[in-house]
């Protein structure tokens, strides 16, 4: 059986200047790292403020772009799996909401493009189309390495249930999410997603959002969150800057599939999911 | 637009007698039709004790059962539309758990045998083998009625969000579910699994169970419900006997759909889901 190990998540509060969020977030990495954490995983946009219109002005091109430059080498330099959040990444002519993930040798393990664009219209007045200045991405992404393998979605993917399910079914054990949900969906929804993916998948997810910012055009719900393979919340942020841990336990996960084997209950005999 | 109805959920206690059984499930359809339900659902194994080995010896065969009988006369008597929650069904020589539905005349609309069985032995000692004396079903199961569509599912069904995803492609406005969680599964997952079903879909949700009885071998959690497209629960009964009422909204499942469009916003380019 995997050896079990730490996590952090970097709940980190979101400046308007990239410079300086991307020295918080170095500072937040070495504390993760320096308290144990074999995975440290920063929140969605954690490089600039999360306004649609402007993403293609913090954005950056790999592999020269300060940001990704930075968690490449905070990866090497920690030896830790480093899961970066996500940036506006520029390529070709589009722009993307992009996770860069690096290994602790400074190999770049994974770059997920976000799939599922947020493009709504919520009651109270929330409107937010990041299809006006993103792309969508087009690969789902599973990543193997030596202690786990974790599938990686951002923000509004965690809404597909065929997403995860089909991440779960390539192999992934951790589904992880940078995320900003918002005053109106995070109350109503962020939690009960989390759990819920966690259950019916019997992973561990785990949603790593920017602390609150009352100030900030679009406010995040924070409560960055782990929620184990049984569905509970194993240990959840407030709405405050914080570095939270959590165990990802292999004996658990194991245990639940093996108690309430819905995975091998699956009707394939009646309905297939594949990826196209 | 759909014009809103009323749905009610018969909790019942279950009794090992038989007789009893249909007695009070006639009574309590009479009581909700009088409350002006459009649509009364009972719960899973609503004329037998849930305990596996037993089943074969309360199975009825279609169309000449008793309690199948008491259904089809109870639809057309109160006009209306009757989800009969399950009962073991014998069909050749194989028991199914079976949940019957008939319209306001009196015709039987579907038929649905429980998709996935319930085989598994949780921490605390509950173990239940339904596999051991029952076969599975073979069809998902959309009911296009005058007043909604929508999808059946029973107990287990409801943790393949598959299932859920599929029936909702299908057309499904409403996925009903008669249901018998337990004291373990119940606490820990009940709430979630209707609400998340509810909210990924943007459907309502309805779980049917039977009424807590503290001296039956199988120790049912109660706590009926209907979620609503938001993922929020609109009424939700205790562990007693009870009748309760929802009312289901067009108009919510609409907004829900508009404001946030996660039907169309699926990446059918990415990911294939369908029945075989």
């Amino acid at each position: 059986m995997k050896e079990p190990f730490k996590i952090g998540i970097c709940q980190m509060q979101v400046d308007d200047c990239k410079e300086k969020n991307i020295i918080k977030a170095r500072s937040m990495i070495r504390e993760a790292a320096a308290g144990g954490c074999k995975i440290v995983v920063l929140p969605e946009m954690f490089n600039c403020p999360y306004i649609s219109s402007i993403f293609p002005e913090y954005a950056e091109s790999c592999p020269d772009g300060k940001t990704i430059i930075m968690l490449r080498e905070a990866a090497l330099e920690e030896k830790i799996y480093l899961i970066g959040g996500s940036i506006p990444e520029l390529a070709g002519d589009t722009t993307y909401n992009t996770s860069f993930v690096f290994g602790p040798r400074g190999e770049m393990l994974a770059r997920h493009r976000k799939l599922h664009l947020f493009d709504v219209e919520l009651a109270g007045g929330l409107t937010f189309k990041e299809s006006q200045t993103l792309g969508p991405g087009k690969d789902i992404t599973v990543v193997k390495t030596g202690i786990c393998t974790f599938g990686l979605a951002i923000c509004y993917d965690i809404r597909f249930p065929e997403l995860s399910r089909l991440m779960t079914l390539m192999g992934a054990e951790l589904i992880i999410v940078p995320a900003a949900f918002n005053m109106t969906t995070g109350p109503a929804h962020w939690e009960l997603l989390f759990r819920t993916r966690a259950l019916d998948n019997q992973v561990f997810t785990v949603g790593a959002a920017p602390a609150r910012n009352e100030n900030a055009a679009y406010v995040s719900y924070g409560n960055s969150l782990i929620a184990d393979p049984w569905g509970k919340i194993i240990v959840q942020a407030g709405e405050k800057e914080t570095i939270i841990y959590g165990d990802i336990d292999f004996q658990l996960l194991n245990s639940v599939r093996q108690e309430l084997p819905l995975l091998k209950h699956r009707r394939a005999d009646l309905y297939e999911l594949k990826p196209l």
